[in-house]
């Protein structure tokens, strides 16, 4: 179970105790009085996670061998898992005039149906032995992808984060020149397919912004990563309201499992993600559940809404401990620490406890940053975790005799 | 001290309690007091060591730059301590009829002086310029060593592990190819020589299973590990009943005393090994001493058997209490945790005990599982433990100025 950004400070507000500490949380330290804690250095110590980063970390994989860019995390949220070498792109649909400076960089907040039809008449097309796949995403976002020989992510944005005429795709070593021209092509026939797209001529006859050209920014190329399945020998799902949680979860090979009511929001339905959850356990090896609810507090800033938050995350627990099969290993652990006094992921180890039958007990009798400081588990990295897990659950291989 | 498996988990039949918990430890437990105490990963988080790989790291070995099987450490273990590059395989004396096809795969379990005998007539013969040491182990076991250039431990075992035709060893890559040839050509030699054999044919007129044939297995190439002493500057003494601990002593160039009743089993004489161990720190700077009595018990799932050896293992804390030289460095360690509940070994951290002078006090008052999590030495790897040693002991050396 990871608790997005659950991970904090001492807040002033808090009468200096972490949101965390000041929650109501029986179930939690019920684990934590029945199991061991400790502290997780996700990436190493003092190095601030993304969220992408840290699953891959808490997934057991090595971020810094691994990670690409989010541009291929993305595309695999929304359904776009490219092969190795495959080039994603993170995209607005955005307004452009005749000189091509951006005059709308969200074409008016456009999203679905138009998004989909728009970005289906630019998927499909060919540049240079180059296949194009577009897809749209939330909003005004779309994923571009490049699948094709000798591509690479070294390429500038597109997007200029601003209301000025698009750049040029740089590239920024000689192995991208390819990619940077096919990516310039790309965004030249978007703005002629699109420019008099039918979709966009109702928009502009209903006086709505036309989204007459796609602008990608944040390359990233799809990294060779080793399926969960072959790498452990274990079936594993993931429960996530978050498309970007989803994606790195497909891009390791995971089952995505949609649960009703999850959104990635405050207004999830935490039971009912849980409840998938323990559904999940009984056709896979592990299940990995994502709620971000507590990170969106915490970039907020809002100390009583994370308190809140917990509370929820602990009815979470409530519902694992009553349900959990009995030969069960539970992790509880955050992704990273979204600080309320920072509003963004800091580097500060975040909480881990796990739960079996037989684990040595620690003597704490909470779960939050300060007792897990003192946990019998120590101080350990985010990619210790999984090893961690398999070898209490029995499956873990021997390394010598 | 390495107790060898000495680490479990909480036991139902104990009330929660690990066997180390359970058990009367007073001399542990003074160490404790008067210690410092933590937890090791012996090669990392949740890594299941062997005994072997684990022995190595204890010694400050990484296994895996210098573990290359089990063969070469089994072979030192009855005293062929291989040169680097050549290659050791485990055997067995076992008994086939004309079509080479497995009758008995232990001869009966053929034992000394047979297999002594039937050992040397194999043991210096040269095949396509290699040259071949055969030498008995325990039982109907025995150990095959290859010297000669270009060696390669990528064979498989000519050992069916079952009552068919023997296998051909198959190199299982191009550099391997002469070596399967000479371990073929041996196998068949190996047929031709015992076969007549007088000893066969005494073993014949009384009615015993020949042992007309010799069975390689499990392939290990001798690695290349900078002696002890060159590594540290310091003489080592190793104090085991197991012949693999041995081995493993042996190739890291520590010296093996025996210890007369260190059987390796349960019968052992611990406070004779003790004796022994004390009396060899008057001539060497360390000393290993194993223990396999804790292992034994574990992987039978004796829980009762366990406390009881843990009694016996605080008697040998309690002889070194008493007659400690004043400024000895002891630490109490286990090579791996062998949970009862697994009746194997597991990939949970060891409890480790350092005591000197001078040593900063962490408050534990016990030496077990979970005291030690909580202990000042935190949690660290195996390998760590030997660099830590040696500063306790004053003979570190300075890094920078």
């Amino acid at each position: 179970m990871v608790m997005d950004g659950l991970g904090d400070r001492a807040v002033k507000e808090l009468n200096w105790q972490t949101p965390l500490q000041a929650a109501n949380r029986p179930n939690l330290n019920w684990f934590a009085e029945h199991g061991a804690s400790g502290i997780v250095d996700i990436i190493g110590p003092g190095i601030r996670p993304g969220s992408d980063t840290a699953h891959l970390a808490i997934l057991g994989y090595d971020p810094y061998l691994v990670y690409t860019g989010r541009g291929p995390f993305e595309a695999a949220g929304i359904g776009i898992v490219g092969n190795k070498g495959d080039v994603a792109f993170r995209c607005n649909f955005a307004t452009v005039d005749e000189h091509l400076v951006v005059t709308d960089r969200r074409a008016g907040r456009i999203k679905e149906p138009d998004t989909a039809e728009l970005a289906a008449s630019l998927s499909g097309i060919t540049i240079d032995g180059v296949q194009i796949t577009v897809k749209e995403a939330t909003e005004h976002r779309a994923v571009l992808l490049l699948r094709g020989e000798g591509l690479s992510a070294k390429v500038s944005d597109v997007d200029p984060h601003g209301d000025t005429k698009i750049h040029e795709a740089v590239p920024m070593d000689r192995d991208a020149k390819r990619t940077a021209k096919v990516v310039n092509a790309f965004v030249k026939r978007s703005y002629e397919v699109l420019n008099e797209h039918p979709v966009n001529q109702r928009r502009s006859k209903e006086g709505k912004p036309v989204a007459n050209i796609l602008l990608p920014r944040g390359a990233g190329i799809f990294p060779d990563i080793q399926p969960f399945e072959e790498r452990y020998g274990m079936t594993a799902a993931c429960v996530a309201g978050v498309s970007l949680i989803k994606g790195i979860c497909r891009v390791c090979g995971l089952e995505v499992v949609e649960a009703k009511g999850a959104t990635g929001g405050l207004d999830t339905d935490m039971l009912a993600k849980t409840r998938v959850a323990l559904e999940q356990m009984e056709s896979h090896d592990l299940v990995l559940m994502n709620v971000k609810a507590s990170d969106i507090v915490s970039h907020d800033g809002n100390a009583q809404g994370k308190v809140k938050v917990v509370e929820r995350l602990d009815e979470m627990a409530g519902l694992l401990r009553e349900k959990l099969p009995e030969n069960a290993v539970v992790a509880f652990v955050a992704d990273h620490c979204t600080p309320i006094e920072v509003k963004d992921h800091s580097g500060d180890p975040v909480p881990l406890l796990i739960y079996c039958q037989g684990i040595v007990k620690d003597g704490n009798l909470t779960y939050d940053e300060g007792a897990a400081a003192k946990g019998g588990l120590g101080r350990i990295r985010g990619k210790d975790i999984m090893p961690i897990l398999i070898d209490k659950a029995g499956r873990s291989e021997k390394f010598g005799s």
